[in-house]
Protein backbone atom coordinates (compact mmCIF):
# COMPACT_ATOMS: atom_id res chain seq x y z
CA UNK A 1 0.00 0.00 0.00
CA UNK A 2 1.14 3.52 -0.80
CA UNK A 3 1.12 6.29 1.28
CA UNK A 4 2.62 10.47 1.32
CA UNK A 5 4.32 10.92 4.56
CA UNK A 6 4.77 14.74 5.70
CA UNK A 7 8.59 15.11 6.70
CA UNK A 8 8.81 17.80 9.28
CA UNK A 9 10.71 19.89 7.29
CA UNK A 10 9.46 23.31 5.36
CA UNK A 11 6.59 21.31 3.66
CA UNK A 12 8.52 18.24 1.90
CA UNK A 13 6.48 15.05 1.74
CA UNK A 14 7.71 11.52 0.70
CA UNK A 15 5.97 9.01 -1.52
CA UNK A 16 5.89 5.02 0.86
CA UNK A 17 5.17 1.82 0.50
CA UNK A 18 4.21 0.17 3.04
CA UNK A 19 5.02 -3.68 1.99
CA UNK A 20 8.57 -2.22 0.94
CA UNK A 21 11.12 -0.79 3.36
CA UNK A 22 9.63 2.83 4.92
CA UNK A 23 12.53 5.30 6.36
CA UNK A 24 13.17 5.10 9.92
CA UNK A 25 15.07 6.95 12.88
CA UNK A 26 18.64 5.78 11.05
CA UNK A 27 17.79 8.16 8.00
CA UNK A 28 16.89 11.32 9.87
CA UNK A 29 19.75 11.19 12.26
CA UNK A 30 22.07 10.91 9.12
CA UNK A 31 21.06 13.74 7.69
CA UNK A 32 21.01 15.76 10.28
CA UNK A 33 24.31 14.36 11.19
CA UNK A 34 25.97 15.25 7.30
CA UNK A 35 23.80 18.80 7.20
CA UNK A 36 26.04 21.19 8.70
CA UNK A 37 28.44 19.76 6.05
CA UNK A 38 26.63 20.38 2.19
CA UNK A 39 27.09 24.09 1.88
CA UNK A 40 25.79 26.03 -0.80
CA UNK A 41 26.87 24.39 -4.31
CA UNK A 42 27.79 21.50 -3.26
CA UNK A 43 27.31 18.33 -4.95
CA UNK A 44 25.73 15.36 -3.06
CA UNK A 45 25.07 11.40 -3.61
CA UNK A 46 23.64 9.07 -1.47
CA UNK A 47 23.94 5.56 -2.31
CA UNK A 48 22.07 2.68 -1.37
CA UNK A 49 19.17 5.33 -1.60
CA UNK A 50 16.09 3.17 -1.40
CA UNK A 51 12.92 5.88 -1.60
CA UNK A 52 14.96 8.46 -1.44
CA UNK A 53 14.33 9.56 1.77
CA UNK A 54 18.12 10.87 2.86
CA UNK A 55 18.14 12.69 -0.50
CA UNK A 56 14.71 14.02 0.26
CA UNK A 57 15.87 15.50 3.67
CA UNK A 58 18.99 17.35 2.18
CA UNK A 59 17.12 18.66 -0.11
CA UNK A 60 15.17 20.42 2.54
CA UNK A 61 17.41 21.44 4.62
CA UNK A 62 20.55 22.43 2.84
CA UNK A 63 21.26 24.82 -0.39
CA UNK A 64 23.32 22.11 -2.25
CA UNK A 65 23.35 22.60 -5.74
CA UNK A 66 22.72 18.60 -6.70
CA UNK A 67 21.75 15.81 -5.01
CA UNK A 68 21.74 12.73 -6.56
CA UNK A 69 20.46 9.17 -5.16
CA UNK A 70 21.61 5.82 -6.93
CA UNK A 71 19.66 2.77 -5.91
CA UNK A 72 19.48 -0.80 -7.09
CA UNK A 73 15.76 -1.61 -6.68
CA UNK A 74 13.79 -0.05 -9.40
CA UNK A 75 10.48 -0.19 -7.73
CA UNK A 76 11.70 2.22 -4.89
CA UNK A 77 13.52 4.30 -7.91
CA UNK A 78 10.55 5.00 -8.84
CA UNK A 79 9.12 5.93 -5.76
CA UNK A 80 11.89 8.68 -5.41
CA UNK A 81 11.33 9.75 -8.34
CA UNK A 82 7.85 10.48 -7.65
CA UNK A 83 8.73 12.14 -4.68
CA UNK A 84 11.24 14.50 -6.06
CA UNK A 85 8.46 15.50 -8.97
CA UNK A 86 5.16 15.77 -5.91
CA UNK A 87 8.61 18.31 -4.12
CA UNK A 88 9.22 19.74 -7.54
CA UNK A 89 13.17 19.21 -7.04
CA UNK A 90 13.94 18.08 -10.59
CA UNK A 91 16.01 20.44 -11.03
CA UNK A 92 18.36 19.96 -8.43
CA UNK A 93 17.65 16.28 -7.44
CA UNK A 94 17.83 12.90 -9.69
CA UNK A 95 17.79 9.85 -8.62
CA UNK A 96 19.63 6.87 -10.67
CA UNK A 97 19.28 2.97 -11.07
CA UNK A 98 21.98 0.93 -10.50
CA UNK A 99 24.62 -1.78 -8.58
CA UNK A 100 26.84 0.35 -6.98
CA UNK A 101 29.04 -2.83 -7.12
CA UNK A 102 29.39 -1.52 -10.82
CA UNK A 103 30.04 2.03 -10.18
CA UNK A 104 33.03 2.63 -12.69
CA UNK A 105 30.42 1.10 -15.64
CA UNK A 106 27.50 3.24 -14.55
CA UNK A 107 30.08 6.36 -14.63
CA UNK A 108 30.44 5.76 -18.59
CA UNK A 109 26.99 5.07 -18.51
CA UNK A 110 26.27 8.44 -17.30
CA UNK A 111 28.91 10.42 -19.04
CA UNK A 112 31.64 10.81 -16.01
CA UNK A 113 28.69 11.34 -13.47
CA UNK A 114 29.66 9.49 -10.35
CA UNK A 115 33.39 9.59 -10.52
CA UNK A 116 35.48 11.82 -8.37
CA UNK A 117 33.21 15.14 -8.85
CA UNK A 118 31.42 14.74 -5.07
CA UNK A 119 31.82 16.94 -2.29
CA UNK A 120 29.51 14.49 -0.14
CA UNK A 121 28.36 11.06 -0.42
CA UNK A 122 25.63 9.77 2.18
CA UNK A 123 24.91 6.06 2.46
CA UNK A 124 22.13 3.82 4.97
CA UNK A 125 23.53 0.27 3.65
CA UNK A 126 21.94 -3.03 4.40
CA UNK A 127 23.20 -3.62 8.06
CA UNK A 128 23.35 -7.26 8.33
CA UNK A 129 25.48 -9.98 6.74
CA UNK A 130 23.79 -12.48 4.55
CA UNK A 131 24.34 -15.78 3.11
CA UNK A 132 21.13 -15.78 1.23
CA UNK A 133 21.33 -16.62 -2.19
CA UNK A 134 17.54 -16.00 -3.84
CA UNK A 135 16.04 -12.96 -1.93
CA UNK A 136 12.58 -12.74 -2.62
CA UNK A 137 11.74 -9.69 -0.19
CA UNK A 138 12.12 -5.94 -0.79
CA UNK A 139 12.47 -5.34 2.59
CA UNK A 140 15.44 -8.66 2.44
CA UNK A 141 17.52 -6.33 0.13
CA UNK A 142 16.98 -3.39 1.72
CA UNK A 143 18.18 -4.84 5.14
CA UNK A 144 20.98 -7.51 4.67
CA UNK A 145 23.92 -7.26 2.43
CA UNK A 146 22.32 -9.29 -0.31
CA UNK A 147 23.57 -7.46 -3.54
CA UNK A 148 26.09 -5.39 -1.94
CA UNK A 149 28.72 -6.01 1.43
CA UNK A 150 30.05 -2.76 3.01
CA UNK A 151 33.05 -3.31 1.11
CA UNK A 152 30.94 -2.36 -1.87
CA UNK A 153 29.76 0.75 -0.53
CA UNK A 154 33.06 2.10 1.03
CA UNK A 155 34.86 1.48 -2.77
CA UNK A 156 31.86 3.33 -4.24
CA UNK A 157 31.79 6.05 -1.92
CA UNK A 158 35.57 6.26 -2.09
CA UNK A 159 35.64 6.06 -6.14
CA UNK A 160 32.31 9.12 -6.29
CA UNK A 161 34.29 11.34 -3.63
CA UNK A 162 36.65 13.98 -4.66
CA UNK A 163 40.02 14.39 -2.45
CA UNK A 164 38.69 15.82 0.90
CA UNK A 165 35.22 15.04 0.27
CA UNK A 166 32.91 13.73 3.20
CA UNK A 167 31.65 10.31 3.25
CA UNK A 168 29.11 9.95 5.88
CA UNK A 169 27.28 6.86 7.22
CA UNK A 170 25.17 5.09 9.84
CA UNK A 171 25.66 1.73 10.51
CA UNK A 172 25.45 -0.87 13.71
CA UNK A 173 27.58 -0.95 16.34
CA UNK A 174 28.05 -4.72 16.59
CA UNK A 175 30.20 -4.04 12.74
CA UNK A 176 31.74 -0.75 13.68
CA UNK A 177 35.73 -2.17 14.31
CA UNK A 178 35.14 -4.39 10.52
CA UNK A 179 33.86 -0.78 9.14
CA UNK A 180 36.84 1.52 10.14
CA UNK A 181 38.46 -1.05 8.96
CA UNK A 182 37.33 -0.60 5.46
CA UNK A 183 36.55 2.68 5.20
CA UNK A 184 40.55 2.98 6.20
CA UNK A 185 41.60 0.32 2.92
CA UNK A 186 39.45 2.65 0.88
CA UNK A 187 41.33 6.32 1.61
CA UNK A 188 38.57 7.45 3.85
CA UNK A 189 39.48 8.33 7.01
CA UNK A 190 37.30 8.53 10.12
CA UNK A 191 37.18 12.10 11.85
CA UNK A 192 33.96 12.18 13.52
CA UNK A 193 32.15 9.55 15.43
CA UNK A 194 28.76 9.55 17.53
CA UNK A 195 27.02 6.82 19.22
CA UNK A 196 23.54 6.72 19.59
CA UNK A 197 21.81 5.61 23.00
CA UNK A 198 17.97 4.78 23.07
CA UNK A 199 18.89 5.83 26.95
CA UNK A 200 21.97 7.28 28.35
CA UNK A 201 22.17 4.27 30.38
CA UNK A 202 22.28 1.49 27.53
CA UNK A 203 24.22 0.38 24.76
CA UNK A 204 24.71 1.91 21.67
CA UNK A 205 22.09 0.87 19.11
CA UNK A 206 23.78 3.09 15.96
CA UNK A 207 26.52 4.83 14.95
CA UNK A 208 27.41 8.14 12.97
CA UNK A 209 30.26 8.63 11.11
CA UNK A 210 32.40 11.20 8.59
CA UNK A 211 35.23 9.91 7.12
CA UNK A 212 37.29 12.01 4.86
CA UNK A 213 38.42 10.92 1.20
CA UNK A 214 42.66 10.98 1.70
CA UNK A 215 42.80 13.21 4.97
CA UNK A 216 45.47 12.31 7.90
CA UNK A 217 44.60 10.57 11.15
CA UNK A 218 42.51 12.67 13.77
CA UNK A 219 39.35 10.81 15.24
CA UNK A 220 36.74 13.27 17.12
CA UNK A 221 34.14 11.01 19.46
CA UNK A 222 31.12 13.45 19.81
CA UNK A 223 28.62 13.45 23.19
CA UNK A 224 26.85 10.17 22.86
CA UNK A 225 23.31 11.21 20.91
CA UNK A 226 20.47 10.11 23.18
CA UNK A 227 17.18 9.23 21.78
CA UNK A 228 14.71 8.91 25.04
CA UNK A 229 14.68 11.13 28.13
CA UNK A 230 11.84 8.42 29.76
CA UNK A 231 9.78 5.81 28.04
CA UNK A 232 7.89 7.17 24.70
CA UNK A 233 9.51 10.44 25.43
CA UNK A 234 12.49 12.58 23.14
CA UNK A 235 15.29 14.11 24.29
CA UNK A 236 15.41 17.71 23.46
CA UNK A 237 18.17 16.59 20.87
CA UNK A 238 15.83 14.32 19.28
CA UNK A 239 12.88 16.62 19.17
CA UNK A 240 15.13 19.56 17.27
CA UNK A 241 16.48 16.70 15.25
CA UNK A 242 13.02 15.78 14.31
CA UNK A 243 11.70 19.41 13.50
CA UNK A 244 9.58 19.48 17.43
CA UNK A 245 9.27 22.23 18.77
CA UNK A 246 11.72 24.80 17.47
CA UNK A 247 14.06 25.07 20.38
CA UNK A 248 17.73 26.18 19.46
CA UNK A 249 20.44 23.03 20.25
CA UNK A 250 21.48 24.21 24.25
CA UNK A 251 25.38 24.89 23.54
CA UNK A 252 27.21 21.97 24.47
CA UNK A 253 30.32 21.69 27.24
CA UNK A 254 33.18 20.47 25.24
CA UNK B 1 60.66 13.28 45.19
CA UNK B 2 59.63 9.72 46.25
CA UNK B 3 55.69 9.31 48.21
CA UNK B 4 53.48 6.29 49.06
CA UNK B 5 50.32 6.78 48.06
CA UNK B 6 47.00 4.54 49.21
CA UNK B 7 45.43 3.31 46.22
CA UNK B 8 41.82 3.20 48.36
CA UNK B 9 41.36 -0.26 47.78
CA UNK B 10 41.96 -2.87 50.16
CA UNK B 11 44.62 -0.97 52.10
CA UNK B 12 47.28 -1.93 49.05
CA UNK B 13 49.53 1.26 48.43
CA UNK B 14 52.22 2.14 45.69
CA UNK B 15 55.10 4.06 45.63
CA UNK B 16 56.02 6.98 43.29
CA UNK B 17 57.92 9.49 42.13
CA UNK B 18 57.09 12.89 41.66
CA UNK B 19 59.20 14.06 39.10
CA UNK B 20 58.51 11.00 37.04
CA UNK B 21 54.51 10.02 35.75
CA UNK B 22 52.66 9.61 38.61
CA UNK B 23 49.28 7.55 37.66
CA UNK B 24 46.43 9.37 36.72
CA UNK B 25 42.55 8.39 36.04
CA UNK B 26 43.74 6.13 32.66
CA UNK B 27 44.99 3.32 34.54
CA UNK B 28 42.55 3.31 37.22
CA UNK B 29 40.16 3.22 34.40
CA UNK B 30 41.89 0.71 32.84
CA UNK B 31 42.00 -1.75 36.06
CA UNK B 32 38.18 -1.17 36.43
CA UNK B 33 37.56 -2.38 32.95
CA UNK B 34 39.26 -5.08 33.14
CA UNK B 35 39.12 -6.43 36.68
CA UNK B 36 35.78 -8.48 35.70
CA UNK B 37 37.21 -10.71 32.82
CA UNK B 38 40.23 -11.10 35.29
CA UNK B 39 38.95 -15.04 37.18
CA UNK B 40 40.45 -16.72 39.59
CA UNK B 41 43.95 -18.89 38.87
CA UNK B 42 44.05 -16.34 35.47
CA UNK B 43 47.85 -15.15 34.23
CA UNK B 44 47.66 -11.32 33.41
CA UNK B 45 50.69 -9.40 31.77
CA UNK B 46 50.75 -5.70 31.93
CA UNK B 47 52.43 -3.92 29.01
CA UNK B 48 54.54 -0.61 29.28
CA UNK B 49 53.74 -0.88 32.63
CA UNK B 50 55.32 2.05 34.51
CA UNK B 51 55.78 2.14 38.10
CA UNK B 52 52.91 -0.76 38.59
CA UNK B 53 49.94 0.72 38.96
CA UNK B 54 47.69 -1.62 36.75
CA UNK B 55 49.14 -4.43 37.99
CA UNK B 56 48.81 -3.86 41.82
CA UNK B 57 45.13 -2.53 41.29
CA UNK B 58 44.63 -5.86 39.52
CA UNK B 59 46.22 -7.44 42.40
CA UNK B 60 44.24 -5.65 44.99
CA UNK B 61 40.93 -6.47 42.97
CA UNK B 62 41.03 -10.12 41.70
CA UNK B 63 42.06 -13.06 42.42
CA UNK B 64 44.71 -13.52 39.53
CA UNK B 65 47.07 -16.54 39.81
CA UNK B 66 50.04 -14.36 38.26
CA UNK B 67 50.44 -10.66 37.18
CA UNK B 68 53.39 -9.52 35.62
CA UNK B 69 54.49 -6.13 34.51
CA UNK B 70 56.64 -5.40 31.43
CA UNK B 71 58.56 -2.10 31.65
CA UNK B 72 61.16 -0.50 29.73
CA UNK B 73 62.86 2.00 32.38
CA UNK B 74 64.52 0.48 34.80
CA UNK B 75 63.88 3.23 37.96
CA UNK B 76 60.41 2.77 36.86
CA UNK B 77 60.32 -0.76 36.97
CA UNK B 78 62.20 -0.48 40.67
CA UNK B 79 59.48 1.38 42.14
CA UNK B 80 57.26 -0.93 41.33
CA UNK B 81 59.44 -3.99 42.54
CA UNK B 82 59.33 -1.77 45.74
CA UNK B 83 55.25 -1.41 45.74
CA UNK B 84 54.99 -5.10 44.81
CA UNK B 85 57.31 -5.83 48.63
CA UNK B 86 55.53 -3.18 50.30
CA UNK B 87 51.92 -4.73 49.43
CA UNK B 88 53.50 -8.26 50.53
CA UNK B 89 52.55 -9.66 46.91
CA UNK B 90 55.94 -11.00 45.74
CA UNK B 91 54.20 -14.35 45.24
CA UNK B 92 51.89 -13.50 42.58
CA UNK B 93 53.80 -10.61 41.22
CA UNK B 94 56.88 -9.54 39.19
CA UNK B 95 58.06 -6.68 37.68
CA UNK B 96 60.35 -6.99 34.56
CA UNK B 97 62.45 -4.52 32.69
CA UNK B 98 62.57 -4.80 29.00
CA UNK B 99 61.30 -3.81 25.74
CA UNK B 100 58.22 -4.86 24.35
CA UNK B 101 59.43 -4.53 20.91
CA UNK B 102 61.55 -6.98 21.67
CA UNK B 103 58.99 -9.73 23.08
CA UNK B 104 60.54 -12.88 21.40
CA UNK B 105 63.83 -12.59 22.60
CA UNK B 106 62.37 -11.47 26.16
CA UNK B 107 60.99 -14.71 26.08
CA UNK B 108 63.88 -16.90 25.10
CA UNK B 109 65.98 -14.60 27.84
CA UNK B 110 62.45 -15.84 30.40
CA UNK B 111 62.20 -19.64 29.70
CA UNK B 112 58.94 -19.31 27.95
CA UNK B 113 57.70 -16.55 30.37
CA UNK B 114 55.87 -14.28 27.50
CA UNK B 115 54.69 -16.09 24.91
CA UNK B 116 50.76 -17.47 25.01
CA UNK B 117 50.44 -18.15 27.64
CA UNK B 118 48.29 -15.12 29.06
CA UNK B 119 44.40 -14.98 29.41
CA UNK B 120 44.80 -11.05 29.79
CA UNK B 121 47.30 -8.47 28.76
CA UNK B 122 46.45 -4.85 29.73
CA UNK B 123 48.34 -1.68 28.77
CA UNK B 124 48.20 2.52 28.99
CA UNK B 125 50.88 2.88 26.32
CA UNK B 126 52.30 6.34 25.32
CA UNK B 127 49.29 8.59 23.71
CA UNK B 128 51.02 10.67 21.64
CA UNK B 129 52.90 10.21 18.48
CA UNK B 130 56.42 11.77 18.39
CA UNK B 131 59.60 12.32 16.01
CA UNK B 132 61.87 13.05 19.24
CA UNK B 133 65.07 11.18 18.74
CA UNK B 134 67.10 11.92 22.01
CA UNK B 135 64.18 12.09 24.93
CA UNK B 136 65.82 12.86 28.06
CA UNK B 137 62.92 12.95 30.74
CA UNK B 138 61.45 9.74 31.76
CA UNK B 139 57.88 11.62 31.82
CA UNK B 140 58.42 12.18 27.62
CA UNK B 141 59.13 8.36 27.31
CA UNK B 142 56.18 7.89 29.42
CA UNK B 143 53.46 9.74 27.20
CA UNK B 144 55.18 9.72 23.67
CA UNK B 145 55.86 6.78 21.45
CA UNK B 146 59.33 6.90 21.28
CA UNK B 147 60.47 3.79 22.37
CA UNK B 148 57.40 2.10 20.91
CA UNK B 149 54.93 2.30 18.26
CA UNK B 150 51.19 1.82 19.09
CA UNK B 151 52.40 -1.63 16.32
CA UNK B 152 54.73 -2.93 18.69
CA UNK B 153 52.30 -2.88 21.74
CA UNK B 154 49.44 -4.77 19.77
CA UNK B 155 51.72 -7.12 18.24
CA UNK B 156 53.48 -7.91 21.98
CA UNK B 157 49.49 -8.07 23.48
CA UNK B 158 48.99 -10.79 20.49
CA UNK B 159 51.93 -12.69 21.18
CA UNK B 160 51.38 -12.79 24.74
CA UNK B 161 47.66 -13.99 24.87
CA UNK B 162 46.72 -17.35 24.59
CA UNK B 163 43.58 -17.45 21.48
CA UNK B 164 40.69 -16.51 23.11
CA UNK B 165 42.79 -14.49 25.47
CA UNK B 166 42.21 -10.59 26.07
CA UNK B 167 43.40 -7.48 25.89
CA UNK B 168 42.46 -4.31 27.52
CA UNK B 169 43.75 -0.74 26.05
CA UNK B 170 42.93 2.75 27.36
CA UNK B 171 43.80 5.26 24.56
CA UNK B 172 42.98 8.60 23.44
CA UNK B 173 39.86 9.14 20.63
CA UNK B 174 42.41 10.97 18.32
CA UNK B 175 43.77 8.09 17.24
CA UNK B 176 40.74 5.26 17.76
CA UNK B 177 40.60 4.73 14.49
CA UNK B 178 43.88 3.82 13.54
CA UNK B 179 44.19 1.99 16.81
CA UNK B 180 41.12 -0.42 15.61
CA UNK B 181 42.74 -1.19 12.17
CA UNK B 182 46.03 -2.15 14.05
CA UNK B 183 44.38 -4.44 16.80
CA UNK B 184 42.76 -6.38 13.81
CA UNK B 185 45.81 -6.49 11.70
CA UNK B 186 47.03 -8.05 14.73
CA UNK B 187 44.18 -10.84 15.08
CA UNK B 188 42.47 -9.16 18.32
CA UNK B 189 39.22 -8.37 17.66
CA UNK B 190 37.23 -5.68 19.03
CA UNK B 191 34.48 -6.78 21.38
CA UNK B 192 33.68 -3.71 24.32
CA UNK B 193 34.53 -0.69 23.49
CA UNK B 194 33.26 2.36 26.12
CA UNK B 195 34.15 6.34 26.04
CA UNK B 196 35.17 8.04 28.82
CA UNK B 197 33.50 11.91 28.60
CA UNK B 198 34.45 15.11 31.36
CA UNK B 199 30.76 15.41 31.02
CA UNK B 200 27.77 13.93 29.22
CA UNK B 201 27.36 17.00 27.16
CA UNK B 202 31.10 16.59 26.08
CA UNK B 203 33.68 14.93 23.56
CA UNK B 204 34.95 11.94 24.68
CA UNK B 205 38.51 12.42 26.06
CA UNK B 206 39.38 8.76 26.18
CA UNK B 207 38.15 5.25 25.02
CA UNK B 208 38.27 1.80 26.90
CA UNK B 209 38.80 -0.89 24.50
CA UNK B 210 38.72 -4.90 24.79
CA UNK B 211 39.81 -7.24 22.18
CA UNK B 212 40.07 -10.90 21.89
CA UNK B 213 42.86 -12.68 20.10
CA UNK B 214 41.15 -14.68 17.22
CA UNK B 215 37.58 -14.23 17.91
CA UNK B 216 34.89 -13.26 15.16
CA UNK B 217 33.47 -9.87 14.29
CA UNK B 218 31.04 -8.18 16.47
CA UNK B 219 31.26 -5.49 18.83
CA UNK B 220 29.65 -4.12 21.41
CA UNK B 221 29.36 0.07 22.75
CA UNK B 222 28.73 0.15 25.96
CA UNK B 223 26.95 3.69 27.76
CA UNK B 224 29.67 6.39 28.04
CA UNK B 225 31.50 6.24 31.50
CA UNK B 226 30.85 9.89 32.27
CA UNK B 227 33.68 11.51 35.19
CA UNK B 228 31.87 14.40 36.34
CA UNK B 229 28.15 15.59 37.22
CA UNK B 230 29.19 18.71 37.78
CA UNK B 231 32.18 20.89 38.00
CA UNK B 232 34.56 18.72 40.72
CA UNK B 233 31.52 16.37 41.48
CA UNK B 234 31.97 12.98 40.16
CA UNK B 235 29.33 10.77 38.98
CA UNK B 236 28.37 7.93 41.41
CA UNK B 237 29.90 5.37 38.66
CA UNK B 238 33.31 7.71 38.95
CA UNK B 239 33.20 7.15 43.08
CA UNK B 240 32.26 3.51 42.35
CA UNK B 241 35.14 2.82 40.25
CA UNK B 242 37.82 5.19 42.67
CA UNK B 243 36.32 2.87 46.02
CA UNK B 244 34.35 6.15 47.65
CA UNK B 245 31.18 5.81 48.96
CA UNK B 246 30.58 2.30 48.51
CA UNK B 247 26.79 2.41 46.36
CA UNK B 248 25.95 -0.78 44.26
CA UNK B 249 26.49 0.44 40.58
CA UNK B 250 22.67 0.98 39.39
CA UNK B 251 21.58 -1.77 37.21
CA UNK B 252 21.64 -0.06 33.63
CA UNK B 253 18.74 -0.28 30.95
CA UNK B 254 20.20 -1.52 27.82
Amino acid sequence: MERIDDLQCKGYRIVQDTEAFCYGIDAVLLSAFAKESVKKGYRVLDLCSGNGIVPLLLAAKTEAKEICGLEIQEEAAELARRSIALNQEEERMEMLTGDLCKIMELRKKNGERLSHRYQIVTANPPYMQSDLQNPDSKKLIARHEILCRFQDVARAASFALESGGKFFLVHRPKRMAEIISILRENKLEPKRLQMVHSYVEGEAKLFLIEAVKDAGVELRILPPLVVYKNKGEYTEELNYIYGIGKEERKNRTT
